[in-house]
C-alpha cells in the first residue's frame, strides 16, 4: 500500500512535491491543503484540494503531511501545530532558529506519538549531511559552503522594490579564485566579498534614471554593499527569455590533514547544480517523508533532522537490495 | 572516558588508524595486534604490540576492534571471528561479496551481542552513502562512479610481476570527456574504455626489452586490455622522487530529472581527492568506530553498514551542537 501524502501549501514547493510523488511508486498524494479558496486552485495531477482549516478532518487519511510554506512566518507555527495530529516533514531553513524549531516540534510530536523531520532540503539538508560527514571523518580541517550559481529570490525582490525598476533577477555566483584556494587546501580566510559575487539583470521602467538604480543596488546595505555587484540593464523580453528559471546549487568543500605532522591533504567536495531549486527541495522532502513514515511505524517519535536518520530509510527498496547494488 | 580502540593488523591501514585516533580526543588506542613477532614491531605513537593469537585475552580491555587486514583472505575470516568477542569495524571492499560478508558477520555479532560495522572506507563507504542519497532523492536518473586520479596497487603489482620490470606505479585516471558528458546530464552509455585511462610508470631492468614490456602491459587481459593504457619508462630515482605516494580519490555523479515531463535537470557530484588512500580510509574507520561503540551501548547489535547508521553517530560532539552549528 502506498504512503498517503498530504501537501500543506501549494506554491512552487507544493507543486514540486506533487510531481516528485509521481516519480515514487510507493507514494500517493491524497490531498492538497490551501489557505486560498479550494475551488480556485487546480492541481497538476488532479489531486483534490481542501481548505487548510479543514486539515484535521483528514487526520486518519494521511500518513505524512509535507509542509510547503515559508520559513519566516508559516513553518514556525504550522509544523508544531500539524505535528499534533500528523507525521510531518518541512524544509525550515532559517539556520539560526533551527534549534528552537526542533524543540517546539519535538514537544508536539512526542505528545502525539508522531514523527517530524524538519529542515530537509538542500541547505539545510543535503549540505548539512555533507558538512557533518566530512567534519567527522576529517576532524583536523576546515569546511566551506558556497552558494550558486543560482537565483536569490530575496535579492531579486529587493531590486524590484527600487524606484524605477520594472523587473529584476539576481544571481549569486561563487568566486573561482576562492574555490581554487579552498580546493588547494590553503585554508584561506574568506570575507563575504571574497566568496561570492552578485550579478543583477534589471529591467528599468521607461525614462528611469539607470545610473541611480545601479548606485542604489550596489550600495544597498546587507543585500549588496558587502559584495562585488554587477548590474546589467536588459529588456523585459530578454529577462523573460533568458532568465525565466529558478536554478540554484552550490558546494560544500572540506579540506583536512592526516598522518604524521598532517603531511597528507584531502579534499572532500559536494556540488549541486539544480535547474529548479523548488523541485529539488521537493524531491528531498519526499524521500524524507518515506523515512518519516518508516520511523513512525517503528516507534521513532519526536523531531528528527537529516542528521538523525539512517540513509537506508530514504530508499524505496529493501535494505538488502541497497547493500547488494549500491554499497 | 575515551573509547578504547584495538588495531588488528599493522600495515599502511593500521598505521593510519593509529594516527587518526590521535586526531580524536575521545579515542585511545590500547593495543596493536600483529601476526608478526610483536617484539619486531614498533608503533608510531608507542602503543603496545601484542600477538594476534592472544587477542581474546584483551576482550574486556577494548571497546572497538578496528580490523586492518586485506579483503581477499583476511577479513572474510577475521571479522566474523573477532565479532564473537568484540565490537568490530572493517573496510571489506570486495563489492560482489559484501552481502555474504554482512550475513556472516551479523550471525556472529547477534550471538555475542556485539556491534559490527563493515565495508566502511571511501568505496565502499562514503561513495556508497552518496550513491544511496542521490538515488533516493532523484529516482529518475543515472549514477556514475569514477576512480582516480590515483594509484591502483593491484595494477602496479601486476606490472611488477612482468619479466624485466624492476619497479612500477600505475595511475587510474577518469577521462575528462566522460566526466563532461555525465555532468551535462546526457546519461551517456560508457564502456570501460570510455571511463578511465591507465598511465604506467615503469622502471625496466638493465638490458630488458622495453618494447616487449610495453606490449605485455597494454595487452594484459582484465588489467589493461580493455583500457587506453600509456606506458612511460623512467629511472628508479624518478619513480622514487615523483611517484612515492599512494594518492587516490574519485567521483560519484548522479544526474536526474524532475518536474513536468522531466524538464528540469539536476547534477549531484561528490568528489574525493586524497593524498593518502590508506590514511583517509583509516579516518573513516575511526569515525565509524565511534558510531559502532554508541550503537552497541544502545543495544544496536549485529552487522551494520554505512547505510544503516545515522550521521550524528559519527560526530564526536553532542547532537545539539551539530544541529546548532552544522545543520
Amino acid at each position: 500500500m502506498a504512503i498517503r501524502i498530504g501537501i500543506y501549501g501549494y506554491g512552487n514547493l507544493g507543486r514540486g512535491v506533487e510531481l516528485a510523488c509521481k516519480q515514487n511508486a510507493d507514494m500517493e498524494v491524497v490531498g492538497v491543503f490551501t489557505r486560498r479558496d479550494p475551488a480556485s486552485v487546480k492541481t497538476q495531477t488532479g489531486v483534490p484540494v481542501y481548505a487548510a482549516n479543514d486539515v484535521f478532518e483528514m487526520k486518519d487519511k494521511i500518513d505524512v503531511m509535507i509542509l510547503c510554506g515559508g520559513s519566516s512566518t508559516d513553518l514556525p507555527k504550522q509544523t508544531p501545530e500539524l505535528a499534533k495530529a500528523f507525521n510531518v516533514v518541512d524544509s525550515f531553513d532559517t539556520h539560526a532558529n533551527i534549534p528552537t524549531h526542533v524543540a517546539a516540534v519535538d514537544a508536539a510530536a512526542m505528545l502525539s506519538k508522531k514523527t517530524a523531520t524538519v529542515s530537509v532540503g538542500w541547505d539545510p539538508g543535503m549540505f548539512s549531511l555533507m558538512r557533518a560527514y566530512a567534519l567527522s571523518v576529517l576532524p583536523d580541517g576546515q569546511t566551506y559552503t558556497f552558494w550558486g550559481k543560482g537565483v536569490s529570490q530575496g535579492h531579486s525582490d529587493a531590486i524590484r522594490r527600487i524606484d524605477g525598476v520594472q523587473d529584476a533577477k539576481q544571481y549569486t555566483i561563487p568566486k573561482e579564485e576562492a574555490l581554487s584556494a579552498v580546493r588547494a587546501g590553503d585554508n584561506p580566510e574568506l570575507s563575504t566579498r571574497d566568496k561570492h559575487i552578485r550579478v543583477c539583470y534589471v529591467v528599468a521602467k521607461e525614462g528611469a534614471d539607470k545610473a541611480k538604480i545601479e548606485r542604489t543596488i550596489v550600495e544597498m546595505p546587507n543585500y549588496f554593499a558587502d559584495y562585488d555587484t554587477t548590474v546589467h540593464f536588459i529588456s523585459q523580453e530578454e529577462l523573460n527569455r533568458d532568465h525565466a528559471g529558478l536554478p540554484h546549487g552550490g558546494l560544500v568543500i572540506r579540506t583536512g590533514k592526516t598522518g604524521a605532522d598532517g603531511k597528507h591533504k584531502h579534499v572532500v567536495e559536494y556540488r549541486l547544480q539544480l535547474d529548479s531549486n523548488a523541485e529539488f527541495t521537493a524531491s528531498v522532502l519526499v524521500a524524507y517523508a518515506r523515512a518519516t513514515y518508516r520511523l513512525n511505524q517503528e516507534g521513532g517519535y519526536g523531531c528528527k533532522t537529516a542528521l538523525d536518520i539512517p540513509p537506508v530509510y530514504l530508499f524505496a527498496g529493501h535494505r538488502d537490495t541497497l547493500i547488494a547494488e549500491l554499497l
